[in-house]
């Protein structure tokens, strides 16, 4: 990209100490670009670059800096400039900064606020994480019915740069009872004296969210509906806020990267990898581990009932590790597509039957693949003749590969839905959790067909 | 929610026959959920259902149904309504549904539109997929530098319902080359009289891509600007098209499914797992199952190497699995962490050692805890006692376990760099993938110490 070889120049000019010069280039870059020079400079300059910043950018830029970084700034500038910068910011993001920083920080930046800014914030702090609530933001635009298109476009002309989004605007009653929605491209295309309310998308086909209702349910709707905003009400249908597709990206993302952690079996963190301290990565990961570990007894316990017969027959043992690693990965495979479907809405917990019956046959083609691979594989391996004894001990191997595999697709697909009918998350059921307790049933079939074919 | 309900009414009238009721209401409603309506009802009807709406309406609505039924739809309506549905409908979807169809239906979708149309779609269609070029839309609002305020809006007025989006408008030179851009909400807070070349954001903080970009830089791109739509140019800067953030949410999700899927080292699926047949599941999953395997032959013989020392010591075997399984999990989990990073961009292949210091001291920590608890867990059990024998397995088994976590942890976080270095995809450097090779690695360590202590 450009931008590195940008970097590099404003760099050098940090070094010779040009302020005045990068004041020039800062200004006229992108505020999301202004915002990685100062993250990439040094901890002692950050907060000089920021304050060569006109006090409109200034405020942009910071809603788009590390936490970090943006309390470092509180700290070093005056009053004043702590003044400008909160009542600058758009409330969602002032909020964003404040649910993370020390008590101490939050108090100063809320002592500089005008009233009015203060209420709001406070109002938004109180709602519960990531709740609808604490994503919205308080600035749009809303029109009563009888507006005309006229008076709002001026309205519009007149707050609009106060407003974060006005891309769709809103008709509300006397009480602030939300009506229906109006896309501005709408309202621009609409004639000059009809009214909000004739042009309006009405109760029928308005999309809204609570502030209580959590973040997804938000994130799914404006995904479904491809919204580029949604109104937030109160229990009363009162228009309170809205959330701006560009947050819900965000929380798409978030939700995703939740995901993809407990599919792993880690904690949540709530920062990226690199600036997590190493205590706390250890802390999201021994629990699990542990937990995993302790249950592993298990299998433990099932290998040292047969260690005799283990002993006895050669060959058996070395295959353990094989079964073992196929079964869990067949199960982690589907156990993977359940938890993804569950997540998108594509797969619902009334299609049990449909998957499982699914499942079951893919298994059966699956495991048959494989065991006719690993009868040819011992062969070619070369320890094993077509002496009856050991065409037993493949035939042990063969059989138990087929059945571990349908039961770990068989585990694979029902464990997540039974975690979303009990209303536990889906996610958990991922690979390490599937693979030790296929683990154990794997080893259950594998010494049963030995008991039996072997007479072990 | 509510449309559950009005979903149970309308097939109420489906069965009573009473289609000029259910039109009455599918009218009222917005186009995602008359699509989830006809989606819903019996294959039978939902050509007759789509029939039923407006025609401006009914395109819409296409662009909201699966593949398959869209299919059906086409299959049977007439040539003039085909006309109506591909004229009505945006470009974009337009081209999403032909891009899966059989030729025969794209052939005739094409012969009914118009000239201009047909060149556009079969454009689009020529792109590679998964580029800029093959999802953007060719509907959108550009004007030169010298069109004023006032003549952009009224030229808007004339012709918005014909594009996709304009909540941004673009500027562009008589060689269709884009200068600028201008969102919607600074155009109608703008001077009348202004130009738009004199309110556009220029060249220096104008975000674009080209045909050819990959569709995760795009993602990419408008998630870093908070963009609701990117312009899109060819080789010589003109404009051809624009991507609006509802396809890029789209995008985002495809990506990370696509992600889920390779991590679990299934081949990534073209439809949802409902609509997907057993064989193509099959086929998706059986590729790295037998590749797996094979590679456990590995792991097999490091165990076969072995076999006559664990006969000899009681209790060596049983721990084999809960070994595997913990250095499995700790390079799992490792592993995930560093894939979401590197797609998310939040770790880069510069910060290898920075990662590798911070895994080193996690794994140390984690593998400490573990081995303490497996010291504990290994006397509750009560198969252990103190005598020197005893300890000695307990010894060689909780090394092991520190030894197993570090190189786990540490090849859990340099796979997946490495994969990055070598323009691999990272993603396949999760559980599955990791787990095969720490499982031979883990055998090693831990024989290796049973040699060491206990001279086996």
């Amino acid at each position: 990209m450009e931008n590195e070889v940008l970097f590099g120049i404003i760099n050098k000019m940090l070094v010779d100490g040009k302020f005045s010069a990068i004041k020039d280039i800062l200004v006229e870059m992108n505020v999301v670009d202004i915002a990685q020079v100062i993250s990439n400079a040094e901890d002692e300059v950050q907060a000089k670059l920021f304050r060569l910043l006109p006090t409109d950018t200034s405020a942009d830029v910071f809603a788009y800096l590390d936490k970090d970084i943006q309390e470092t700034i509180v700290e070093s500038i005056t009053n004043k400039e702590l003044h400008n910068l909160v009542e600058g910011m758009f409330i969602d993001d002032a909020v964003d900064f404040l649910e993370d920083v020390p008590a101490n920080v939050v108090t100063r930046v809320l002592s500089q606020a005008n009233p009015e800014t203060r209420n709001l914030i406070n109002k938004i702090l109180n709602y519960p994480e990531d709740s609808a609530g604490s994503i919205m933001t308080v600035e749009m635009a809303a029109f009563k019915e009888n507006v005309t298109v006229e008076e709002a476009v001026k309205e519009l002309r007149r707050t609009a740069l106060d407003k974060e989004s006005i891309d769709t605007v809103y008709c509300i009653d006397s009480k602030r009872i939300l009506l229906g929605s109006v896309p501005l491209r709408r309202l621009i295309v609409s004639a000059a004296d009809a009214t909000i309310g004739s042009i309006m998308l009405d109760d029928d086909q308005l999309i809204f969210v609570t502030t209580h209702d959590d973040q997804e349910t938000v994130a799914n709707l404006v995904r479904k509906y491809d919204l580029l905003s949604v109104p937030v009400v109160d229990n009363d249908k009162r228009l309170v806020g809205i959330i701006t597709i560009d947050d819900v990206v965000d929380v798409i993302q978030e939700e995703n990267t939740e995901d993809f952690e407990k599919m792993a079996l880690l904690l949540p963190s709530e920062d990226d990898y690199l600036k997590t301290g190493v205590f706390t990565l250890t802390k999201n990961r021994i629990v699990w581990l542990l937990i995993l570990m302790i249950s592993a007894t298990f299998t433990g316990q099932i290998i040292t009932g047969f260690e005799g017969q283990l002993a006895k027959f050669a060959g058996l043992t070395a295959c353990i590790p094989m079964l073992m690693d196929t079964g869990g990965n067949s199960g982690n495979q589907v156990s993977t597509l359940i938890i993804r479907g569950l997540a998108l809405g594509t797969i619902k917990i009334k299609d049990y039957f449909r998957v499982l019956w699914k499942e079951i046959r893919v298994a059966v083609l699956c495991g048959v693949a494989l065991a006719v691979a690993n009868f040819a594989r011992m062969f070619v391996l070369g320890k094993f003749g077509l002496g009856s004894g050991d065409v037993k001990i493949i035939l042990v191997v063969c059989l138990a590969m087929v059945f571990a595999v349908i039961v770990a697709k068989m585990i694979g697909c029902s464990l997540p839905i039974l975690a979303k009918l009990l209303h536990l998350d889906p996610a958990l059921m991922a690979g390490p959790m599937i693979t030790t307790i296929v683990d154990a049933i794997t080893l259950v079939i594998y010494f049963g067909f030995a008991r039996l074919i072997l007479h072990a």
